[in-house]
């Protein structure tokens, strides 16, 4: 049985620069790229997280242009990544559903840009992933500067941050997010 | 010797959804997303390429923006990943720099997301560019539908797609050369 992995980009709570907490809005890109890349490494479901009802909205007509409007036939591909894509209020709402379907609650995994104590390297996640059918995993991603450490402290494991050749560590959330995906769920190379 | 790697976001000529040659648009969220990867990996530098003039100014807008004007105190981390960034005509321009700083034209490595006969793997490139100092490489990204097929035909090597554990393979080019960057460039994990 393949793993069950789900993805929540979350708005709120995450901080900004200074580390406050704020609410960041959903922006389109946000959607399409990590859909197609949680397509791409068999994702369960992308769920886009935010309280502010208004924004689902509008990221729902984005949404409907490519499902069921002209969107669709243009670019088919386009729609088969958002099908996987579903707005929620919260991450009470991923919970409701990953235990629904599974029986159980998600192992929910943070990333972050910043290394803490407890933080599960790449490895060892990817080794749990892949052996085998177990509890279902829940990555979470944070928008504006991060997470809010909340959802930090209170998540069962906090990912290691992405380390490049460079003390630069400032990758766009998608970008991080690709090379998560890639890390844990890529079939193994030599 | 750190290993000299560029990269190449082509925007001419690339193809559209018919296979036909197409110039495209310069998008703000390619400069950022692939210059924060870029220089995240350690890149020697990230070349947008346009023969369309009018493009260069309005992207060069958005450059002092960040660079000179209200954006470099905001966010200096996104001001140091532009400096990387440079817009040029043709590749012919990326040649002539690389000419210039390096004594040698660089090899050019084309990505793609389908399999050729010629492709070169992950692996071996990596090697490559880990066994030192020696000829700079310059990755080609393709946007639209991907590289003109002249340009695979005409570079030094291919490199393999991106494959999951789907089939599906339709990564946005941000979250590609994201990927890219990582398999070749990222310290060696256990």
């Amino acid at each position: 049985m393949p793993p069950v992995v789900y993805a929540a980009l979350v708005h709120f709570p995450v901080v900004d620069k200074h580390g406050h907490v704020v609410t960041t809005s959903i922006t389109n890109l946000d959607i399409h790229d990590i859909s197609r890349s949680a397509r791409t490494f068999g994702l369960e479901k992308y769920f886009v997280v935010t309280p502010v009802e208004a924004q689902h909205w509008l990221a729902q007509r984005v949404l409907s242009h490519w499902d069921t409007g002209w969107g669709a036939t243009y670019n088919p591909n386009r729609r088969e990544a958002l099908e996987n894509v579903q707005l929620v209020t919260d991450l009470g709402k991923v919970a409701e559903q990953v235990q629904d379907k599974h029986g159980q609650m998600p192992l929910w995994v943070s990333t972050s840009a910043r290394s803490y104590p407890n933080s599960v390297s790449f490895a060892d996640l990817r080794r749990r992933i892949a052996s085998g059918p177990d509890q279902p995993i829940c990555l979470l991603f944070g928008t504006g500067w991060g997470l809010h450490p909340e959802l930090l402290i209170e998540s069962d494991l906090i990912l290691e941050p992405i380390v490049g050749p460079t003390g630069y560590n400032h990758l766009s959330v998608r970008a991080a997010a690709a090379i998560i995906f890639d890390r844990l769920l890529a079939p193994q190379r030599e």
